[in-house]
Order: structure tokens, then sequence, then C-alpha cells
């Protein structure tokens, strides 16, 4: 891989704003201008998503020791950052695999240098041609797929335009999604399909969100471990080929206590932390190493609301501590400098550019909220919310930018 | 405001994948080579934002009609569309006037040469130079702020910097969100400190979108003019300048019945419905002009689920409808090319990538949902949906794709 580019290295040229024009004007020029560059977050104008370089590294090495304690290779999903830069942070700068969530990501990641990537949404015989347009162009991409007809497409595409395309089978391993049963007859229908073209299985235990003791997030690991190297040891029966069983997530990495069988472990929001992690336990609050930075906008007393510019465009309206032991409505609010809670406070609606900022217990100190005063928003789910952002604004300490990093958006 | 491009003139130039190189790849190739531009929706990579635009001006004739007859002008939102080219569907080229919800937004369609802008989220200081360099640009740029110390820091910023920003107050019409009621006698002071900057008074009232009948939607429409009004003339009385007297919703400009006192009127969703539009009345579903084109990707035949490649990332998490008499799930699900719904068929949960698509009635048929095959999302709410996506593929008739708009995303 490349080097890391420093501060700026990847942001548009400046639009200048010097009167109507086509195509002009589209930057965020107070933070575009070279001779502006922000270097506290209070020259920020908002909502910006900051990142800190701290919590992120920190998240990196427990999960790293984690798997490697677990002796099988980390293939980490780059959907939740997007970004070439929190790679480099994960890899050192060596090289890695990853597991992206698009075909965005394989064509970003692709052109940094990175080769051996899992396309791990089951592939839609439409994507096939961009498929073969990275396979082409020398990278290790793989698809995975859990139908025969899905099979098919592939084997087909494969044979009229003469390109290797490798596939692993998704394996259902928790009744959640998408896969196909270890028991399954179809597990060997779909392989035969694929004959040399089969790489391996793999599967995603996304029901691991749903437990809540650590007897519960152990039983869930083991069982994804144990019916993914199950339908491997079926298929390597039947005379196919499965070098890679493939398991993960961050919720099962983190309570797994062995990986006999399998080769590598998929995780992917372990980088940042949310609020539903630190419920489940794979992180604590102060582990959360991304917040939407937002200015408070406006001040209702008579229904004791804080209004701030970030709404459901800049944290997303995922509402994924809605059912569990601590509600965090649409994000927790705490000091952008401190990073400490203001306990018991939330944002408990959003419209597109507004949250509506209350107290659980009810009044709420509004001189702790002065019009025009910062609050960082936690996320609930980290992955949608840095979704809403093309850049991270990178902090290490209380409040030095120290680097600004793009992600790759959209499909 | 300039000519419409026509197909694909603000497409950005074609990435080509040749290897790993650190500018390449960041393009969606298979759309936007210059000699593969798609003309049916077959050819579109899923997931893919489609805008029907005869239903768009359809939509837009209704508003126009409806305000015409109201006898205001209208300031159409453009945070639902964000596009320069849907607003020239709205303004038939003339000069228009627009409501924004992002600075992103004002210079966007500064930039395309849209003058007269408000934009309506209350200020926050840290914005002020920005807003302060397209007025100095020549953009009539107008604020909204609702409490004395945003009215403070205005004023400060005026005379520290020797540039003239308008303002309006903005008015709790409802009890939903912002504003200061027309009778708190904070509406005075906020006026005194804006002065000659003061020009006008402006409500939304969100809380429309709680009612049900059409007695409760007249009745909120006429609240909304009503107290907005109040605040207006009470604010002359005390002898301060009040020419605008701005007011809207899509639900209450749809069911008011007089706008006297009002001199203009926002609205922004109606340009496209969406499920909930359609449950309140205001549109219906054969009215919804955008939709997400996916990709049907898996079977599980044990759950009675067909996996499609939208998920939140593509849908939003949007759950507009769950309130409401009809629960769309995450989107209702139709033929891309009849618009005819599946019936009961929604999108009932989602993660990032993966859209689970099940029938409300038990079991689905997978026969109708072969794998390959496309499926078109409606959203439950077309702002939050738009967002995801980067540009629109408009489509004229069956299947023909006859445009492609971008969208200014972002702050």
């Amino acid at each position: 891989m490349t080097e890391n580019h420093g501060v700026g290295g990847s942001i548009p040229p400046l639009g200048t704003i010097a009167g109507p024009s086509p195509s002009g004007g589209l930057t965020r020029t107070a933070v575009a201008r070279e001779d502006e560059r922000p270097h506290t977050i209070f020259q920020l104008p908002t909502p910006t998503l900051l990142l800190d370089r701290t919590r992120l590294e920190r998240n990196v090495a427990r999960m790293r020791d984690k798997v490697r304690e677990l002796g099988v290779a980390l293939r980490p999903h780059v959907k939740t950052a997007k970004s070439i830069d929190v790679l480099r942070v994960l890899s050192g700068g060596d090289d890695m695999p990853i597991t992206v969530s698009t075909l965005a990501e394989a064509r970003y990641f692709f052109a940094h240098g990175v080769t051996d990537i899992l396309y791990a949404v089951g592939i839609a015989p439409v994507k096939l041609p961009e498929v073969a347009e990275l396979i082409r162009a020398g990278c290790k991409l793989r698809v995975i797929l859990d139908t025969p007809e899905a099979a098919e497409a592939v084997r087909h595409f494969i044979d009229a335009e003469g390109v290797r395309i490798e596939a692993l089978i998704e394996i259902d391993s928790d009744g959640h999604r998408a896969g196909v049963a270890p028991t399954d007859p179809l597990l060997i229908e779909i392989g035969r399909h694929l004959g040399d073209c089969l790489a391996g299985v793999m599967t995603h235990a996304g029901a691991s969100y749903d437990c809540r003791t650590r007897d519960e997030f152990e039983a869930m690991a083991e069982q994804e471990r144990a019916l993914t190297v199950a339908a491997a040891e079926r298929l390597r029966a039947a005379g196919l080929p499965c070098p890679i069983v493939s398991v993960g997530s961050t919720p099962t990495l983190h309570y797994a206590q062995r990986l006999d069988g399998v080769t590598e472990a998929r995780a992917g929001v372990y980088v940042f932390g949310d609020l539903v992690q630190a419920e489940l336990g794979t992180c604590s609050i102060d582990d959360i190493a991304i917040g939407v930075l937002s200015s408070v906008i406006g001040h209702n007393r008579h229904h004791g609301r804080v209004l701030i510019d970030a709404g459901f465009l800049a944290l997303s309206r995922d509402r994924g501590t809605g059912e569990m032991p601590i509600d965090c409505g649409y994000g927790a609010v705490c000091d952008p400098l401190t990073g400490a809670l203001f306990e018991n406070v939330t944002v408990s609606s959003t419209n597109q550019e507004h949250g509506i900022v209350t107290s659980v217990s009810g009044a709420i100190d509004f001189d702790r909220f002065p019009i025009g005063s910062r609050v960082l928003v936690l996320p609930n789910h980290a992955c949608a919310t840095a979704a809403a952002h093309d850049r991270y604004f990178v902090t290490r300490g209380e409040e030095a930018i120290i680097d600004i990093w793009e992600r790759v958006n959209g499909w």
C-alpha cells in the first residue's frame, strides 16, 4: 500500500464562490481553503464527523490481539470505515485481505493497492461484468452466493466470458438473514455448480446482536464456528474443494473461545465501536471512536428541548439501542472536548437537519448548552452514522485536527 | 437559470480500472462509460435510485395549482430533491425563490443561478462566515433564528463584518420542534435585536404529520397560518418590519383552505411523494415518483424471505409508516416495469446492504421473485431515501432512461 498522504492529501480542490457558475461552489469552502485549514474542532462547520485516532488504535489492537490468540487470519470488513487511511491503521502498512459490502469499496481499495477482497453480499448477476473487470485488472476478488440459481448464473458467466470468478457459499449459521443450512441438500448442489470455482464457505452470525449474556455470546460464537466448519466438511466429503472457512461478527469474535477449523475471521464495526457495541460488551463508551460534532441552534424552554444542527441525515435514523437495556434515542450527547457524557441526555428525535435533545430525567439544564456551543453525538450504529458523511476529521488528544480522511460511499 | 444539460451532462468523468492507482476506480464504470450509457433500467447496476419524470411533473403541477389558488408565492424546499434539474421542472426555467436545509444546497443552487434562498434551519453562529461569503457574492440568502442569543450573534457579526444578513424569526405554530410562540415576550426582544435586518417570520407545522382526518389537517393548516400571521402583526405593532410571512409543509398546503396574510408557502416532499404522504392523503401510491431499483440476491425458503441488495444504506432506516394505518416496513415492493405493488410484500428488515422482503400475509411466492430479477422499493420518506444516493436515473414511460441528474448531498 502507498503511504498515508497526511493532512488534506485527499481533499477535493477548493470551490470558490465568486458568483453564479455551473461548476463552482460545491465544496465547503470554510474547510477546504488551504490557508484556513482547521486546527481545532472549533473551526469546523457543523455537522461534521470526528474520528479519535487514539481510540481507533486501541480498538484495532484489541481485535488484532484477540484474533491472533484464536489462531486465524483477520479479514476486516471495511464497510464500517470505508477509508484506506483507517485500513492503514489496521494493517500497519502491510498487505491485508479485506471484506467489502459494495463494489464501490472493491474498486476504491483495489485502486489503493489492496488485492485480496471478499465481496460479502450475495452476488447479483447484473454485477458480474463489474466483478470480471476487477479480476481482469489483477484483483483477487471473490463473491458469495447461496442459491443454485446464482451459482448457475456465475458458472454461465465464467464459461461465456472466459474469466475465472471464485465464489464462497454463504452458510446460514443462525437463521438470521441469508445462507444455506449446512445440512441442506442445496449445499452440495450449489457446490457442484461452482466446481473448481468453489473457494470455500462463509457465514455471519448476525443473531449475535440478540445475545445478552456472556454464555449466550459464547454459545453463538461456537454455533457460528461449528456449523460453518460442518458445512466445509460436508463439501469436502463430497469431493469438492473448500480451502476457505470464513466466519465472524464483532460480537462473536469478541466472545469466541476457539476457532478450530476456521481459516479467517471477519469483523468491521469494532474499529469504531458504538453505543450498541458498548451495550453488547465488546467495547466501552470510552472506546467509541467517532461522533458527530454539532452546534446548539435553539432552546425550546416550553418543551425542555435543546435543538442541534445534526438531524437524521447526519446521525442516521438507526435506533439500534431502542430494544436494548439503555435506550440512547438517536445518539448519546457528550462534551466534545472531554468526551464526558451528559448524563441521561440523548437525541430523542430527529428531522432532516434538526436533532431534538432532551433529558430522560425530565428537565434539561439549558445553561450547559448555550446557543452556538458544540456537542458530540455518539452513534447507535457506527456504520450507519459514518455513511452519512464523506470524510473524517481525525483528532488526537483534546481538540487538534491531525488529518482529514475520505470515505468511499455509494455503489 | 441555464438550460438542462440533457443525458449525462453532469456525470463525473469515467474512472478506469487498469490496475491499482491512487485516483482511479472511484466511479461506477458500467454506468459512467459513454459508449455503454444505460437505456433501460435492466442495464443499471443495483441498488439505484429511479425517478419517474411523468409522476414528478404531475406532482409539481398539482402543488403549483394549489398554491396559485391560495394566492401566495411558492418557495419550494429543495431539501427533498437537492437537484437543479428537478428545480427546473418546478420553475419551468424561470427564476424561483427556494428554501434550503444546508449551506451546501445554498452554494450549489446559487452556483446554478438561483439567487433568492432561505436557509430554513436555525442559524449556528459558526456558519455566519459562510453565509456572508454567499451574500457578498450576490446571493440573497436569508437565515432563520428563534432565540435572543442567536439574534445577538447575528447582529454582532453584521456590525463586526460590515455585511447585511437578513433573518426571519421562526414561529412555533404547533409545539412540534422549534420556534418562538407568537405571544412570547421573546418575539419582540428577538425582533429588536435584529432591527432593520428583520425580514419576517416563518413556520413549519411539522405536527401536520400527526393529523389523520381532513378536519384535523384543515385545522392544522389554519393554525399554522393564523399563529404566524399573528406573530407578524405583533412585530409590526411594535414598530418592527415584517414583510415576509412564510408558512408551509406538504400536508398543510395540500389541505389549506386559505392563506390570508401569508406571503409565501414552502413545501418539499410533494415533488416525489412517498408512502407516508400517500397515507396522509396528499398523493396516491401511483404518484410516488422515486424508488430504489434492487436485485433479488437470495431466497431463504425456510424462513419465507426474499433477499434484495438494497439495505439500510440504499433505503434509509426511515420507519415513517410504522405508526400509521398501513405499516410498510422499510418500503413497499413493486414491479419496476408496471409500477404495480406486490400486495402485502414489504422490506420488513434491513442490514447495511441487505433488504429482507417478506409477505405480511405469511408465505411469499418465490416464483414471482427469481434470483437476478429486479424489484422497485417505494420509500417511506422520500427525503431520507433520496439522500442515500448521489444521482437520479430519470425514466419516462416503462423502462427508458432519459436522463441522469446529480444531487448535492452533505453540508
